[in-house]
């Protein structure tokens, strides 16, 4: 990574995944200075960042000497103010309430430096509505990753109608730089892209089990020892695209009338009632056989972990 | 792997999918009889084995004496007949095309041991329709493989109407042992469980690149370096499992409503218009910027086999 070219950046409201972003800033050699309004929030952040610097170190992925470099950039302030003070980039993860962040934005576009970027962690919310009658709507943008940002690259960027595209640049410039894999939106739709392609899979696994065809742990398999190999290389379009000798085009015109009569067949959504919620409850259960939650968050993250430095050692070239 | 309870196995059908069965029962053991009704494609599938086994070899994954007793365990046979003498397993890898496939059933109910299971890699077929009639329907069972089968594991499993439970019984243990994922289905349904959900992603894939919200790149790459990055690890109700503290029942209550509407947004079956096609055909070869698609598909199966020996030196327990 070269050194990024916002050299300060400010992460405000540090929950879940804000102190996740404080991982990617402090990484990437940023001064990363951070604000909850709850202050308990950011002394949990603070010693969750500690910890997991921590397992770091005797796990062997990082020297001491990174992770007390890590943890001098990283500077609380009980202020709102202070805290954005000299950022010239602000990741806001506050909470998804659309008057919450309204408020939120008109705060630090008053008080923060007028070239800053204000980008937002929100899954849902448009930032059209979030920056509207705001003077520095132009400043303003989505930056949405997956959690945890630390782990999984992806940011989805969502300008709002005011956003300048010299700050869609600046922001994907600046993502990349940290080490992210910013995607650019073009325009709003509920649940962006990540989530809908998310439900779209999630819909038709629910109507596998609900309907009877297969159990919680078969449809699982299929994606985890099958889809799922893939797709951690390739999206949809590079798999199809090696899917016929001719590539996407012969693919797709191939089987253009079975993935019409295919797609046209797919399952309704589901009801989400309380019987069917709880059989997959059951079943997921049984399929995980009684490993702590914690610990299989702590196992796919060292996982996603390998699988990216795996794809790092050999790209595709 | 443990030395597999069915000694003997007849690959029929050696094109792209049988071609890598011979594999998948060579490296496990088996003596693995071949036949093809097409004499040149035994010849091709014989020169591919080959080929794949001497670059495993060069890449130090294989030794010398392996390689040499993989090939032993591989002759090929110009009849059927004795193709499939003493096998305890077939796996029928023969054209989709259900006429074919009856007669091709026909065939081996007739010539093979009455005690061996005839399995078929059809991706689409009924086994209710493909035996029926014949006097070995309770021993005929589909086991659709994902391409390359030897590199990735899973394999669907779906009894026909007449298919003995014992049989169904024997096949999903006999996969385990010779290295495969089975994944059992209840009833037939259009496109299985794996083509159904790949084409629930493939539908709201496309509906975002032809709707404009993003591009052919970065749709994929929010499954790429996004959602994949976990789906090569869990299944989606494993993913939803941990997205919450509470686990799936809480993830799917507390998101009922959100998933609802989006699930009831997702876009329309694609029309796979020329248009469109070449839209993403277009993109999809500047994502890939002319590298050659034998070289990727190479580097996919490299990966995909990095990715699984990842899972098993470090599995979730």
């Amino acid at each position: 990574m070269t050194e990024p070219k916002i050299s300060t950046v400010a992460v405000v409201g540090t929950g879940v995944i804000g102190r996740s972003w404080i991982q990617v800033f402090a990484r990437a050699g940023c001064q990363t200075r951070i604000h909850d309004r709850d202050a308990a929030q950011v002394e949990n952040a603070l010693a969750w960042v500690e910890r997991d610097l921590e397992e770091d170190r005797k796990a062997g992925l990082l020297s001491s000497e990174e992770v007390a470099a890590r943890r001098s950039r990283v500077t609380a302030y009980q202020s709102l103010k202070e805290a954005v003070a000299g950022a010239g980039y602000v990741q806001e993860s506050g909470p998804e309430r659309i008057e919450l962040k309204k408020a939120l934005y008109a705060d630090l576009d008053r008080v923060s430096d007028p070239a800053a970027i204000l980008g937002s962690s929100t899954s849902a919310l448009n930032m059209t509505e979030i920056a509207s009658g705001l003077p520095g709507a132009r400043r303003c943008i989505v930056t949405h990753p997956v959690n945890p940002p630390h782990v999984v690259p992806v940011v989805e960027v969502l300008p709002g109608e005011k956003t300048e595209p010299e700050v869609v640049q600046k922001v994907c410039a600046f993502l990349k730089e940290v080490g992210q894999t910013p995607v650019l939106m073009n325009f709003y739709v509920p649940g962006f892209l990540l989530n809908r392609m998310q439900a779209a899979l999630i819909k038709e696994a629910m109507n596998l089990v609900t309907s009877g065809v297969a159990d919680v742990d078969g449809v699982d398999a299929v994606i985890r020892d099958g889809l799922g190999l893939r797709w951690a290389l390739m999206g949809p379009f590079g798999v199809a695209n090696t899917n016929a000798d001719g590539g996407v085009r012969q693919y797709f015109t191939r089987y253009r009338d079975d993935y019409i009569e295919l797609m046209n067949d797919l399952g309704p959504t589901p009801e989400f009632d309380a019987g069917s919620v709880e059989q997959m409850g059951k079943a997921t259960d049984e399929m995980v056989g009684g490993i702590d939650r914690a610990e299989i968050r702590r196992w796919r993250d060292r996982m996603v972990r390998k699988i990216r430095a795996l794809k790092k050692e050999d790209p595709l070239q």
